[in-house]
């Protein structure tokens, strides 16, 4: 069960109500009435919770849970442990998503600003804004309703958020414009100036970054992420995009719709990514590429040059991904070695 | 044009007063009194606009540019549109930078101390300050003048500021001497200890670390990146280097003058790099190591080892950078693969 | 000598006094009565000064030093200056740690709640402790006894500290339970959401993460590192593992007792480590792998795979490291290059 220090939990749901939530069948002898308190992990779930299965690595440990009821693929229904009620669906995690939501809505904090946050009279603020303490909303800044500016973040001179977006403790935006129900998550830095200078022995002569950043709606943005602004052209990230943290998106970068960029990675300045794009944990991108919609890139690559859609990639230099095991196991025969 | 909501604009400049700013030449039939407003990108700037071609990758965006006037290599002049206005350099990225700082100098904020600052009173202030909402300034700090301290960011105890300084919203300094004109980004860390401990079964013993951090005048560095202090020795940067996002310094590391280091590179306790050197995204430098002046290291090399000033390398561990394609050539090969 | 702007100095000591600190030997025929006035770096200690040497890179400096005594492996004996002291240990970074802490045990700040500094009612704060300029304490926060909260950092909703904890400037914690002794530096995120959606083409589902962040104690952790509460199990750092700056720690990840992670590593979602692992700086470790006691991971390795105790990886993907060093020759001679 979640640490109630933590977590507030609704419920209980009963059987049907959770198979409703989730999308998922439940075998028609099951007992539809009964009742299931929270959710929880495979292995400490008991007989009121209900859990979920989504890779195959933890069978195991789905055959031995006490869980009351999992959410999985049909394919693993036989290996169910006795008295467990199934919620089957071909997409379990995304099933899971949705009862957990319903358990775990969240909390809506109390509107009001904070008595020692700083918001300037020029700044407007929807209604049902949460402005903790510390913040600070500078002049002329446009923050939409019921979002939440989270302790000792800053909302930098005109920038706009939509409705429903949120900023974690110690963030801080400027020239940027934020979409709606945008996850901003603690010491994210969005909206400084890009890494644009003209380098000279006599010493190197900045260039003004004079673009912005636009975050459209549906974005989540890691802990200390760093997005810089445009240096003439915008810096833009498409809507739905998860970025994880600690990722480093250079001036004038485009993120499509729908991209995944894991933890650490480093996308450089002018680069284009299309839709749908799942870019591995500390890969990097040089400046000026473009990757097409739906590419994925392995966690460490390096990628130099454009990248065609649909495609997987591995290695640095990148290589398309098959390449790169060939390589992986050219290399072991190389000295001796059976790669497997 | 820059978004009006961030930016300010001098102006309108003549053209005659543009090239001399950029220390441009025109063509002597052009139009010298034709007035332009704004710098711009290429693929957007209109007939009253200044952009710039540094990239042979845009030429034809240039040649379909609507903008009034470019500053370009001569070499590209004769690929113009018609009707625009050349400004011709050597050096079109420099020029470029002179021209968008006329238009563009920058706010110089009212100084002053905002009221939710807490400023101690042994520290003090140069003239012409601005430290702003949230910030706090520790005792026996010193600041030079027409510093500016973001909002919640954090001077610690003695620290030294030069003139002209700016700290970014929610960066922290503490144990450093900082010079004049540096540019501190938002989320830096600066002066913590560094990594130093005696490892042990029993249990790390913590050592304690005595130096400091001394950065020389007109360094950048870049949002959430850390610099820790010295262990005795101190760390240092020198004058003049430009350090992106997400960089990690470790204990007692040397940067001489003008160093680039781009984002997310780390560099390890007690290597000295020269002059110059410019270090390549993703990159990690092992600890103790020397690196000469004006070496490149390529993006995500791995340097384990001293390197001979004026050479490029790449690769983990890294090589020359010759040897370092002849090396992807060569794996390329054993694939059955062309590389190119 | 220590920057007394910044360092506050105890002492003097006496030679014998020093021997029984770092537990070292000294010569009979030594001067035990011989005072020293602090300790300091090889290269710049003078002769009331007690310096250690620990690495062999550096004995042309420690046979050129002016120092009056030094730590030292006995091996290194007969390489001493004339008139230098030596203390011979076996050990003599962990002596020179404990003789460092002597003279710089650290100040103990006045206890007290800064008036800038926000605390909710409702948190409870031990003896001793120390809020300091506009950091926040929310609600139900449990803070043991002389904890240090630094400038503008936030202790999240029930969050709960162990005794003698400090938090750095800057970082905000939430969804955690820490330990006693445990060091976080500035800029440090505990206990956000992890990175758990569920992919489609329709928009990613986020799945509430509904798990902890559970930091054993004397545990340090680097500035700007971020560490991801679990998905539904815990995130969980053994007790006395240090971890460096900007590394990344995603959720449901376990870490034993002693780990050393270096700067910018990635540790992937539920990757469990043993005990003492090394992990070189900026090396990735995927999601859901099981890395034995002991284990030494070189810099920049790419962990796919669970890992055996007790034995070194490198390269990416990672092989034991014998065959990585192969790999590195072979690839040379492949190119026609010796690799030395």
């Amino acid at each position: 069960m979640a640490d109630p220090r933590f977590y507030s939990v609704r419920g209980p749901f009963t059987l049907a109500e959770i198979a409703d939530i989730a999308g998922a069948e439940i075998d028609p002898d099951a007992d539809r009435d009964r009742r299931f308190s929270d959710v929880g992990p495979l292995h400490t779930a008991d007989a009121e919770t209900v859990t979920f299965l989504d890779n195959k690595a933890y069978v195991e440990t789905f055959a031995e849970s006490r869980a009351g009821a999992c959410i999985i693929h049909p394919r693993y229904a036989d290996q169910a442990p006795a008295g467990m009620a199934l919620l089957k669906t071909p997409n379990p995690y995304a099933g899971y998503a949705r009862v957990a939501q319903a358990f775990h809505p969240g909390e809506a904090p109390e509107p009001g600003i904070h008595p020692s946050a700083s918001v300037e009279p020029s700044a407007t603020l929807g209604d049902g804004c949460v402005v903790e303490a510390g913040a600070v909303v500078l002049a002329r800044a446009e923050i939409g309703e019921r979002c939440r500016i989270g302790p000792n973040a800053v909302v930098g001179e005109g920038v706009v958020l939509g409705d429903d977006t949120t900023v974690g403790a110690c963030a801080s935006l400027s020239h940027c414009l934020i979409g709606k129900r945008v996850r901003i998550y603690p010491g994210v830095r969005i909206g400084q100036d890009g890494f644009g200078f003209a380098m000279s022995r006599s010493g190197h002569e900045k260039v003004p970054q004079l673009g912005r950043v636009i975050i459209h709606d549906d974005v989540e943005i890691g802990a200390n992420a760093t997005i810089d602004r445009g240096a003439g052209p915008d810096t833009i990230i498409g809507p739905g995009c998860m970025i994880d943290n600690l990722v480093q998106i250079g001036h004038n970068v485009q993120l499509g719709q729908g991209c995944v960029i894991v933890a650490q990675v480093g996308i450089s300045g002018s680069s284009k990514l299309g839709d749908m794009v799942v870019v591995g944990g500390q890969a990097g991108i040089a400046g000026h590429v473009r990757i097409g919609d739906g590419v994925q890139v392995a966690a460490q690559t390096g990628v130099m040059r454009d990248l065609e859609s649909g495609k997987a990639y591995g290695g640095t230099p990148s290589v398309p991904i098959r390449d790169w095991h060939r390589q992986t196991v050219a290399l072991a025969k190389l000295i001796g070695r059976r790669s497997d």
